[in-house]
């Protein structure tokens, strides 16, 4: 994300639109945004290829947003970042939302896992070495901390 | 984060510290960041809390920057993210890092898991109600997507 996502309006409406939020004055009233800044968000999400538009009414033209592929696959990163504001940002209150696993029927607090052998991962259990796609060497230690 | 950890700089300057970066000179020669960017970056972090400073010299005074506990939970967050960026930012160069997962000793390609019955979860797979934190009621649908 970052350049393509980076921004914090970027990413609640995204977290919006994966609770099935899709038209402009639905994503307007929940994050109060102003509307020129909302406008300008939504269509860098879509020429980033993160949501598409569908023109659902003509006169007048009203179009809704969906999630692409790419902006559902960060469905995982949305949910982590949600569990660490339930951490830290909930000023007591509790988690705003809660999510339910449905096919096994409780509520669940996603964790990150390894997919080797299904174990919840810390920074400490993970170590790094350049990939296929690494560029120049850089400069940090050889241990994720 | 958002709020607290927004921008782009934001997160690669954490990124950067889950690698072992600790000192300005590392942060700058890896980003390519503006001095005046990467400071500002920097103090925004220490003053939410993510990072800690460490005076490590005192003459010239030279500082590090450490992770604090509620920036290393941003750990799962950043993998995440980073395997979002390994299947749709990588221009057919494939992963730039590798992770091991130490304990089991293979390279991991983390997922995100119900906490529950571990299977890995998808958008379709999770249902939502409001939690103790709830605000007022909000404008969306009963599933995330």
């Amino acid at each position: 994300m970052l350049a393509q996502a980076g921004d914090a309006w970027t990413f609640l409406i995204l977290r919006e639109a994966f609770f099935g939020v899709r038209r402009f004055d639905q994503f307007q009233a929940n994050l109060g945004a102003a509307p020129n800044i909302l406008t300008d968000r939504l269509k860098k999400l879509v020429a980033n290829g993160l949501l598409t538009r569908h023109r659902y009414q003509e006169r007048p033209a009203r179009s809704e947003y969906r999630l692409a592929r790419k902006g559902l696959d960060l469905y995982p990163v949305i949910v982590m970042m949600m569990r660490w504001g339930d951490r830290w940002l909930d000023e007591g209150r509790g988690a705003p939302l809660l999510l339910e696993h449905t096919p096994c029927g409780r509520i669940s607090r996603p964790v990150v896992a390894c997919d080797c052998c299904g174990a919840p991962i810390a920074a400490g259990d993970m170590a790094w070495r350049p990939g296929p796609g690494a560029r120049a060497p850089r400069s940090r230690s050889k241990r994720s901390r």
